[in-house]
């Protein structure tokens, strides 16, 4: 992991999905070819950026007719490997478990939330999204018949490790963790972690980037009214 | 926005929240200073990555003793701009939206949730975390007398439009958008796409190249036994 994090285009990479999900709507819509000026506009980046990010899939572009939509799906699939369904688990049912359950995306990514575990008897027996909730005591039960290869946890920053242990115990070999801690686990496990905050601190940025601007602009207009009247 | 795609680091800014997380941590823990391989640890990421983030902040680096905690989260929040109290209004009062008042360490951040909006009959008039939850028809009249900087859109991904319209008509100009589209915005008002699904394609790429690995090396150690025994 440390060795990939210098080697891996990570804002690429972070872009992808949100490639997906509009080729997927223009493929549901009958479209064919998009353009990658089609793209940069979408994603509100530079027509460079896209075309990068586009090569990283391996796909030979036709820059005058455009991109194949079929095909450039079937490249960004096949760059995350999302080309067959990965079986998931999610531990915690809370507010942002269950905003989780209910991302429609999630389908088209081949990422299927099949176990659902929370530890609070309201919300065991339930169902969310038309999965049962079971008891999170039951992860080593569940997962010695068949485990997920993700586990995706959305419990409290105090329950976090000790569920991760767990599943690192049952073999999971792949978290993606919404709890705001670092986990420790064995070398070997591969750990996502997601900073809600982290956009929040790109809009933060760029605010302030515009204040600036804002106030050198201020400041120009002043000295030209001094000296250039 | 064009333009700073280009000169931002993403994936630093990105990880200022997490360095800010752990060093509120420590600080609170009673803790003054902090080396860069205690934060490289802990964000599992290399010490040269680590060093580059936090010289983006413009602190000057004390090698041999570490950075003073202190003085490390003035930088960073002056950095992002979070040193005063930045009003915001999320609309949207669903799963995620719930789960983004419950977020503990906005408060850090200076990001203060004052509005929350929901078009809900249901929703409306309720508390949540201790906001009660406003009609979005009132969003124009609320905003008339003092408006939020920003505002979160949480709502469905057909509602997004429509609601960013008018927070835009509202004088909104920094938009965090979670609903997974993408919003037409008059210029100079800044949006944020969180694409929810970005953690998982690092997740998927890791997994990838972890079977890559797996499956070269299982290649390596059967050309060894056939060429080597």
């Amino acid at each position: 992991m440390l060795h990939q994090e210098k080697i891996l285009n990570i804002p690429a990479i972070r872009r992808m999905p949100t490639y997906l999900h509009k080729l997927l709507k223009m493929q549901a819509e009958g479209k064919v070819s998009v353009s990658s000026t089609e793209l940069a506009e979408y994603m509100n980046i530079e027509l460079i950026v896209v075309r990068k990010d586009i090569s990283l899939t391996g796909i030979s572009g036709q820059r005058r007719i455009g991109y194949d939509v079929n095909e450039l799906i079937r490249y960004i699939k096949a760059y995350l490997g999302w080309e067959e369904t990965i079986p998931a688990a999610l531990v915690g049912a809370g507010s942002l478990g269950t905003a989780l359950l209910g991302y429609d995306d999630f389908e088209h990514y081949g990422f299927r939330i099949e176990w659902v575990f929370d530890s609070s008897p309201d919300k065991i027996g339930t169902e969310i999204y038309g999965r049962e909730v079971l008891d999170v005591r039951q992860i080593a039960s569940q997962f010695a018949v068949r485990r997920p290869e993700i586990a995706v946890i959305c419990v409290s920053n105090a329950a976090a490790q000790e569920v991760a242990d767990q599943l690192v115990a049952s073999g999971i070999r792949y978290i993606w963790n919404f709890a705001n801690v670092s986990l420790n686990v064995p070398p070997g496990v591969v750990v996502q972690r997601e900073v809600i905050a982290g956009g929040l601190a790109m809009l933060a940025v760029r605010r302030k980037m515009d204040r600036k601007r804002t106030g050198s602009n201020l400041l120009q207009s002043v000295r030209k009214k001094l000296f250039h009247k």
